[in-house]
């Protein structure tokens, strides 16, 4: 048997021994884990070191091999990310509804866990903790896959979490981690639909294009954002250079950065030059439309490639548009469904926005950065759904959780 | 540009305009199609005999042969059924979270229409009206691929209900229905990612299982159920006897009948033959593990196949356990994720059954037949979900929304 199917049997298993498990026990195992990691450090660094040496020799990039580091305050920020998550409250067991029939029968439907979670990722040896430590929180079993250039890691992070799960009353099988990493075991987690009831794919695009384009397993699409801020004809022109500034720069790498700007033409005949000074003055690149190298002519033009483009680095588009409906329009084709702001003093405007435009968010007066489970006051962030089945936008810990119809009688049968 | 794709375009051009559609309008909607019906009848008779005609010649079944059939009394039936979808509550709309963050920021997440709704089904004109009205009434544009063996009926039907669009505000594009019904535009269909918010296939279990494994696109599996019955040591006999009957033959070629008796031996020891005789007077064949066919002669033996097999049919296997937990580790070996049964007077038994097996509907001393939009109390059934995300068990209008977060500011950025 292969060791996917092998591991795919167990954590099966285990799941549906977590169903049976209380919070407290699910807190203790979680509280074990925080401890583990703090006990097993020295552990821990020394093979996390290894996998920075491969990847020195493979010569990845400086940032590459910062996601794959790991220190003793990256270690300890792990560990009491953990203490955070043991205080938020257990979807598992909520009550969603209760009907009473006529005939007696009770129907209650109660939040469960999803059962096996399936979680491939790139070179981040946190997202180990992190996805093992939610599936835990959650009553779920977990399949970790994670990428061959933080191999160590990921396997000396796991034999920390079954060390911990050891001394509690969980399952250890609710943790496996996948050790082959080639691109066999990713191919047959995507058809691994006997065991598995969810995969999640993070990372890059290309990554989640590839699973969402070959798996039969349900999959949670996660991450793209080509996001767009409209600047409508009303729009102040201080709220929208702030605006513009913090969606672009203040973290140019993540998905919710604004990687687009559609702006009324009225506003750009009388303010284009000073958005884009101030763009320009935060090391800004950008790429415009005729209209926009017609007025800047030091602007480079954007070819249509770079309208479906998320840059995630310094660099934005510049449309000019005649109205809020070629925004939407535009948006509507370019947009991978994410977080989208109109910034206008038009409250009509504004509705028919937020109401036309398809997005997880939709945003009036305020910068897209905002797209995220943390900021939502969710207290944990599985990803960012750009789907629309299951779970959209920013998700918590409902979102790896299911439901289930309880039903109890006195013998009733139907007529 | 093939058909696929270029009603795939309209649908979802249709799509984002439904956005913006009230309740009143969608109403409005779906009273012209009600009528509609009444007034094109005699057209949709013709029609509906062609496909008659092809099938007889073709030698379908008299079973098949009745599903395509439409008759004054069926096309009555359907344009009453979009008055009572009429009445329901539109879930479009409905506030599903409102939080306000310290910086004045507001979140409100809002019930929106998924989309474009994909709907792949066999030899059944009347889903065509089902599944058009269903999206209409939830805001969502719909693609309709049924099957060669209703292809006159599904044309005309569509037609119908592109005569009623016409007279509303709302677009007709809405409801495209695939007239090509070859291998290739299920084919498209299944990877039709760009237009396509969700696939649901609408059959017998092979179309089911092709289009989990094939698509691309986010599928709801719906239907298949091998159902089981587990009548525990403390069942009393009145009550396990009444609920076999009813799971296994009021109604034996749907989802949530009854397919396997499981019956504690001490209890089989006892009345294991009061059972059989009483499902055998129902014309009820019977197939059993060892010790039925040891204890009653003229019993089949079960093949391993048998326990994965819903039958569908006046046919039931039968095998005894020793105790709840042999029960339970059976059913999540074979059972389907549909509805299952335990008859017991036992409540720690009751609770251990329902907290571990995984299943959309458990039941505790009632019928399995029970698992059903219209019994749960939804007014209108989607189809069964046996799946763990996005929704499970019987789907009402709720499975066909997403959910969509409206960000309210005054200029606010992310520190």
């Amino acid at each position: 048997m292969s060791e996917v199917l092998e591991k795919g049997r167990a954590a099966k298993k285990a799941s549906f021994q977590l169903n049976g498990k209380t919070t407290a026990e699910k807190n203790e195992a979680l509280a074990r884990i925080s401890e583990q990691l703090i006990i097993d450090q020295a552990e821990i660094l020394a093979e996390n070191s290894k996998d920075l040496e491969h990847g020195k020799q493979k010569g990845l990039s400086d940032s590459v091999l910062d996601r794959i580091m790991l220190n003793e305050k990256r270690i300890k920020d792990m560990s009491e990310a953990i203490q955070q998550l043991i205080k938020l409250e257990d979807p598992v067991g909520e009550i969603l509804e209760t009907i009473h029939k006529e005939n007696g029968l009770i129907i209650e439907s109660k939040r469960v866990p999803i059962g096996v979670i399936g979680m491939i990722y790139e070179a981040r040896p946190n997202v180990t903790i992190d996805a093992a430590t939610l599936a835990v929180k959650t009553g779920n079993a977990i399949i970790l896959r994670g990428s061959s250039s933080a191999q160590y890691s990921n396997y000396v992070l796991t034999k920390t979490i079954h060390r911990a799960l050891a001394k509690t009353n969980l399952p250890i099988d609710a943790v496996q981690s996948i050790e082959n990493t080639n691109r066999e075991s990713a191919k047959e987690l995507f058809h691994l639909n006997d065991y598995l009831d969810v995969l999640i794919p993070r990372g890059g695009k290309s990554l989640i294009d590839t699973v969402v384009k070959e798996a039969s397993v349900p999959v949670i699409e996660t991450g793209a954002g080509n996001c767009h801020l409209f600047i409508d004809e009303s729009a102040k022109l201080e709220m929208a250079v702030r605006i513009s500034i913090n969606g672009k720069t203040q973290r140019p790498s993540v998905c919710n950065a604004i990687e687009s700007i559609l702006v009324h033409e009225n506003w750009f005949n009388q303010y284009g030059e000073e958005l884009v000074a101030a763009l320009t003055e935060k090391g800004v690149e950008i790429i415009g439309d005729e209209k926009v190298c017609q007025k800047l002519p030091s602007t480079k033009p954007a070819s249509e490639e770079d309208w479906y483009t998320e840059f995630l680095a310094l660099t934005v588009s510049i449309k000019v548009v005649s109205n809020v409906d070629e925004a939407i329009e535009h948006i509507n084709k370019y947009g991978t469904r994410h977080s989208e702001a109109i910034i206008t003093e038009n409250q009509e405007h504004a509705n028919s926005f937020l109401t036309f435009v398809d997005a997880a968010a939709v945003y009036h007066n305020a910068s897209t950065r905002f797209t995220d489970g943390f900021e939502f006051g969710f207290g944990a962030e599985i990803g960012i759904s750009t789907q629309k089945l299951h779970a959209r936008g920013p998700m918590g810990l409902k979102a790896l959780t299911s439901n289930k119809y309880f039903i109890r009688g006195e013998g009733q049968v139907r007529g």
